[in-house]
């Protein structure tokens, strides 16, 4: 392999040797969300970093939190859930109701809540925090096979990275699939109607894009999911209700009702 | 608790032990406005912050109102009404219309209403205001239960806070969050047709949005109501019809008339 | 009443004695305009700011100068209409189109004309204009019951203030709040469509807001006229039809006809 | 009348003895184009300054040259066509097609035609031309009773005045005002559609407004005109077909056919 | 003729002496476009500036190649070819597909292909190429009376001319109008509806619009073809169909069909 | 050939000398995507530059990375892939799922992928990449017959080229022309619907257009594809439907079922 300058130049007689190329068998990591896995081949793509866009009140902060509970209860796999917008507190609060006791998870060391503080007096740039070695260093001793960032999208607006927002996004998504972890980046949309959708450079980037709508059906908002793009796996472009219950959340197919 | 340059790293032996954590029961705050509080499991999460949006004219101040003087009335809890926009003198005639005597709440100490003066020459910058540590101080001695603020956006937009808006708006949120009231921040909006609404930082950053709107519907520009997000709360997402009457607000199911 | 740098924190124990506070009763102010009056319980709310807003050709103009004329013809109150786009010839000769004489009205020391010459050789900062303490002093003297601003958007779009463009608003509402007359700012608006409306931080500032439209039925434009907010006021939300005949502007119930 | 840092203050014992504000009597300056003068009483108000607006092609050209020739020939009034964007021998030629022999109108005086040449090597800013003292001297010394600048948005964009594009306006305009003349500025719309327009500066800034339109029915774009503002006239607001034809353009009223 | 810094003041004794205001017969320019003369009176106004505006992929740069090379073959008339986006070769295959030579008619010095690089290290800014006196010296002298810019658009956005663009546009039209040619500017067109174009700047400035379009019908783009503008002329404004077949464009009238 | 500052004037009896010139028979270049090239006689213009534009999720790798591998495996022809979103491993991972194994065609020294790290920290600026002599020289030296970019959007948001991204689109262009390889450009689109396209520089510089689409039919985003633009090419422009199925891509034509 050759570098001219940061550009990785693959010659056939080097790079396939390397033990990475060879294991191109893909592993799904199963999301636990009734109704959903089976619309992406059961599950995400290993090591794939999916964003879920939505409005504000689309239930983007469940689809992340029964991601991470489920891989701990379900599946045996450790996860992390890093805040910005919404404390701890709250988020336990919001999983008990569901039926599921993150203290006691994260009791168990089964997963981790990292809540960074954005406050202008205390806290400090999160794209900083969220590169800094020492604390990649301790995510990587975690070693979790699940990880949450709600929202990159406030990352991206509270940090002021000197190379600018592009490459600081590349930057971050670069330390998660370093990590060998399966990750959710949360995204804020600001609008809203499929099909007139402006996509954001986070949505390039990303190797998935689950898209979740309030739609305004009759006199009520209506809550719809739709697979937008994953690589690597055969999804369904359909799109899907849902609905919050009492377990969490719940997709149905349109078409079979 | 870790702290790296204001991360919060919460391991799972440390905050637990938090009692704040262990307090798992949420409680809810009734607005007491007629029809509303079935729509939200009975009020609004306490300590939460709740946004109320709409163009101007979509009854903002009378809803903020309400939850006060309610609050003082109903539920015996103290109140604090922070007022920028509209002088205390106004807001008290426009109560008498409800028959309710803010006066009199005013003087048995059970509300407070806080002018902010933004003039030039006398006034200066809201987020100064409503950040100093004096201000703050005495907030917290009287020790309300509900606050509203109307409206952040005339915060915001008459602010220049050193470290940008989006961080001064996390700052006053902070403060709000730390008082252990329930707080609702009036939002102005500059355009209304749900589901072609463009969303703002304020809104992310909130634990729920009432959008209220004037619609046209054959001639005539009706009020309508909904309930976008609210944060570990089952609400409802439909489209309520709402009047001012001579009591108030009066929200109705369209469903069942 | 304590001020913490610029914030007026009202006590109960304080604000009430103050003898505007026990004057709940708010009088109304007619405009006189045929048929528009019963649509905002009898007149706009004394001493309050309104919005008249509207695209070029939508008769601003005109409602502002029937107010001004009938309030000195009809309720023998002094008026002042300040005129920034249209001279003063110009202004009696469109009224005495409607039978008014409002050079004898000048006269007879009922009115004034104030016109602000904004040529950039002769003329300067309105804002610099409208808040001059000479000029306010002389407003105050002739002690107007109305006031008319015609265009308050010219006004901002012709000043250049210190203190910027939000705050030089409230800066001129404040003189007006202050003269205890009660005022139409005539606005100027970009587009019409009611419904798709983009609202501006004039609006939020004022206490109500009438919005004048001509909009296309058929293969001609149409006058409407909907009053979309107005503070301590029950009124109509309806879009009413308007035309000019012979007298000034007459408003029809359209759910009448 | 006093004047306090370029206001105008008028008081009723002096305005009212200026002579002109005696003669009240609005006359009429007829266009001579078939089928229009009856859709604004006879003809644009005296002295007034009306923009024509339209997007390329909606023949405001040739409206502003009927509307001089006219003057010329049927009612014996002196006129002046100021070109930007078209030369004079195209402007002769176009007219010649129509019957009009411009040439022998600008041989006898009874017309000038001024070409503003804004080559960046030959020429200069078009706002200092067109309120450059010798040239006004001269213009008021030709004394036209018409005149026509086409386009008042090819002096602006070619202008950068010190004081300010809005400023500028205002100055153009009173120079125009001040030379008795009654004025069409031609306009140039970006975008068409009626009941979708955005309002720009010229419009709110102009006594009056027609509005050209070239609008797509069935799969011909065919002509509309509508007086959307006209100041001291009861004008109609509907939308008028025209066509051009062998002897200029002929407004149909499209109710009566 | 009298030079007020830079502006011509045409008086009547002056200009009609001029040769050219008296040959006041205007010639047409036929594209030898099969359908298309027949919309314009039968041909382009001589020494007019036209537009061909369209989306990508709209048959603009063929329009303007079978203008020059049926000026060349038909009409007996030199033309020069001048492209920016699409290199020689590349024109000359395309045309070929079409029956036409264009090799020989430039070996027998009929036509001149002028392509300008614009490669950051060996070309430079498009404008000063074409203003350059040496440049517009060789045009003069091989006097083509047909002249084809592709694109317009492409010389404005890679120069950087000291005047500004507006300026820069029209200096470029001086010195094609003062060729003696009739010319077509290839414009690139952002969005394509008829009926909500938004004008630009080139639009205004030329003499002439042509539309050309592909057009949504059914799972089909389909190619129109819109005459928006032209001076001097009476030509339709339908919406035309047409056809790229073995020779070229080929327009037909859809009312005929 | 005379060469005025970077402008090339091609006379008569230079260029067509040039054996380039002369060699006017263009041939095609298949892609090998079932059901595709028919649509567009057979193939892409050999050494020409296609725009593959979509919203994410439209298959646009998939695209070029069979146009890659057909090549290689169908038409014995050398291909590289130019890869700054997506890790070669995915990429490999991802064409195992249809039968393709890349790693065979990167040994066999058929295909290269190459994969450009623009992480900031060891990474540099694409533009800088791609123009750099050494990497063109080993591109020249390797010969390959197709060249894909994925993406040519990313290239421009990452780099910050001297002469501005205008500039920088042509000089990549002119690279890859001149390297007589027929190329694909992978375009990022911000919206997607037909008919409401905004173009961008991109489309305007390429020789030809290739739009995917997701596009909302009753509760499913189904897929399309429409050939906008092609040079030197009799193409459809109809909107053919397409599927991913376990080969590849596989287009339909819509107008046959």
């Amino acid at each position: 392999m050759i570098y001219i300058r940061g550009l990785i130049y693959i010659r056939g007689d080097i790079n396939f040797k390397n033990p990475k190329m060879t294991t191109l068998k893909l592993a799904r990591v199963p999301t636990g969300i009734e109704g959903f896995d089976d619309l992406i081949e059961g599950g995400l793509p290993e090591q794939s970093i999916t964003l879920i866009t939505g409005t504000p009140g689309t239930a983007k902060t469940i689809f992340g939190l029964e991601f991470i509970a489920n891989g701990a209860r379900k599946y045996g796999e450790k996860g992390v859930f890093i805040t910005i917008e919404e404390r701890p507190e709250s988020l336990c609060r919001q999983f008990q109701r569901f039926g599921y006791d993150l203290e006691s998870l994260v009791e168990s060391k089964k997963i981790k809540i990292i809540y960074i503080d954005t406050d202008s007096h205390r806290g400090s740039d999160p794209y900083d925090q969220l590169t800094n070695p020492e604390f990649v260093a301790e995510l990587k001793a975690f070693a979790p096979k699940r990880i949450v960032v709600d929202s990159i999208s406030l990352v991206i607006s509270l940090s002021s990275p000197p190379s600018g927002t592009r490459r600081a996004l590349g930057d971050i998504a670069n330390i998660f699939r370093e990590l060998d972890a399966t990750t959710l980046f949360m995204h804020e949309r600001k609008t809203s109607a499929l099909g007139e959708l402006e996509y954001s450079l986070e949505e390039f980037l990303s190797d998935g894009i689950i898209h979740l709508q309030l739609h305004l059906r009759g006199n009520v908002l209506q809550r719809f999911l739709t697979v937008i793009k994953m690589r690597e796996t055969k999804h369904s472009t359909g799109v899907y209700s849902f609905i919050i219950d009492t377990k969490g959340l719940k997709v149905f197919d349109l078409r079979k009702i």
